[in-house]
């Protein structure tokens, strides 16, 4: 049976986290999905069609990954893919709770549904897109934080040389 | 002596989480309070009114517990009230510790003040005020995480079958 | 309906931390009982009796609380006392998330007893029994840690001046 | 191409938890092992091999699960048995900073191995072995908490009715 | 060789938590900068130089401490004063987390950057500047939280007396 | 005023995770001694006398850090050596609790004594020498885990090629 996994995420913008539990998960299932939620409570830096052209940008060639954004509940989403499987990266504690929280949840909505947790690369745990984003717009250097192409775009949505 | 315990909060909405704690309380004391605050930092999705009702409408009949609303200090509205006794529900490492802060800084206001702090059951462990009202919004099936009175309420604001 | 509480603990050995969650906890119910269990993993430094009569040397006068010991079960012993309320204070995350489990599974084996907790004085907040003999047998003063009784008792085990 | 995962543990003994997560690993993955580490710090209740017999008999027929136990690495151990993935159950915040360690050791110790982690129902997130053990020593009854099987072992082992 | 560090923070407003962390840490080195952010995400309560005279009114003369701002990259700022020693309170294990994140990006973007870490006395574990504003929001005593200036600086905010 | 800091631990044995947190804080102030305690609850795997010498082989030539060792408590110690600056290392949330523990009562058998926290590179932050010492006895590699001389010590002691 082929296994289709799931990874869901504001992705605003994808770092080089992201990329690590994408590249993990991958090599654990037959495909994997980034799934770009346009739920988001904050407005956005990028739009969904940006984001979703800058982790396609990211993504080394070859690799059984295809980006996708959906609206509504996660679970349906991934129901209407025909998917069981949803992969979360995990950092630290804060994340461990919320995640977990969400994990039941969903779980609760479509008992079928299966989540699983990764951790990315301990050189990126301490990574996440706010910070990214704070410290672009302060003007401070994000290399090796982002893949070249994000790097760009926040230079670009910024205007200044980072 | 006669014990009377104020259970405050949000409520926006009720949940069965909510309803878990209120009715393993009311055992422990001779008289419950379930206090809703009007202090929200965020707007609300229903009028204090509106969620007095939501909880009166989901309670037991035949229980010792009243449903009241306050604005101003906990600590003071405790005091009006003649209760020392305030109860706080813990689910997760991240409640504790803001639970925990909000009880020391109450006893440093009003020594005379207790919290006590109740578990909900393990299978309302993952749910939260926020959680429900973004599945409602999403179009999510929300039985078994709220009361039924609940339920209709937010059908009702998202004008939605849930 | 009288209340009767149950604080249980391995008490070795009685601490002011301990003290203030016992006087806390006297307030809320009629009757309290600090029951210690003999179920002890490790060697412990006071014997059974040795802490029953330290705990009770300790106590002040006129309160409604007992020492008793007790084996078994913690949710047997609850129901031969006629409690369904047991007492744990919580100082950190690391007590939290063990009482939880401790609570659930209590909770488990007799679904009727409920579990409260309590926060103790920050100025407890970093006392544990085990840091309080540590201290002890060095050769530290514990003074203002734990009762005079107690401080007593550790001088003539650890033979020293504190 | 096909996935054999490794779910590691001590399973001293397999309880209802170790099952939860044996039954959903199994779902994303074409083939699990159950593989009882021989490394036990502590003395077991069990030895291995009563312990590989309980978990065959708790495990539902038909399922692609294998039941084995390794010395040594658990990243040589994956090696020999030609698997990158290892399964990892997480209930607790203290769980999680341990697992995190684990992985990020074994995964210094071999690049290639990937852990996964999977939470148990919410119902099963109080449980562990050395619960189990304490209650059954105590005479508690365990039903619910391990597999038939189990339960059975653990009153022999006790000499009492559970 | 002379040591300077910096304690930065938003101060919005300088609570007893801060002085105590202030003090503490001006003893361990020869001279201390307190550096307020003006990159606040919230709209601050009290203006940069306001925050700025308030901290100045709050410290005991004579010691080594100096106050200032800084927009832009802490890292930079730092830089530019020629300093590699930044301190940061520690209350709760969310302190941590976030602390430990920005340390470790902070570090990435300036190796030569040393976070240290000190834990307020525990009288202050419990205390924040969200808590206080809202303290004395709602008419709240604050005695003993802040410092008399802050204290008066607020009551004149709130038109109210505390 | 030249500043002496003490690093305390147990060392059993030295990691790169501890030469990190030394050389980060040995720039920090102007001499720091890294102090083995004899205290230890376990039965170490190497002697005080092997552990001083591990440490000292592992440190580069040039710096201001002496290695002791002393007995009784820690604050004893440090007032004895003249320093009020106590060095401890954070890796986890269960480190920083266990660590706050320990500093505030140190602070209370000693008012005058400061400890600071510093975290490791994030490449050691999985890294502990309970899990250094399994890994060596199972036979795994432990290079990039230890100075080269604790790894010959590690190979002499369990008797195998690492």
């Amino acid at each position: 049976m082929s296994k289709l996994a799931i990874y869901p995420g504001t992705f605003d913008p994808f770092t080089n986290g992201h990329l690590d539990i994408a590249l993990r998960s991958v090599r654990l299932f037959d495909h994997l999905v980034i799934a770009i939620t346009t739920n988001a409570k904050k407005t956005p830096l990028f739009t969904v069609p940006q984001r979703k052209a800058l982790i396609e940008k990211s993504l080394p060639e070859g690799l059984d990954i295809t980006v996708e954004s959906f609206d509504g509940l996660l679970v349906d989403y991934a129901q209407e893919r025909g998917s069981i499987i949803l992969i979360r990266g995990l950092r630290a504690v804060s994340d461990f709770e919320y995640e977990l929280q969400m994990a039941l949840l969903n779980r609760r909505l479509n008992p079928a549904i299966e989540t699983i947790f990764k951790m990315p690369s301990e050189e990126y745990s301490f990574l996440t897109s706010t910070a990214v984003k704070e410290i672009a717009q302060l003007g401070g250097c994000v290399d090796g934080l982002v893949p070249v192409a994000v790097k760009a775009a926040l230079i670009e949505k910024f205007n200044n040389n980072l």
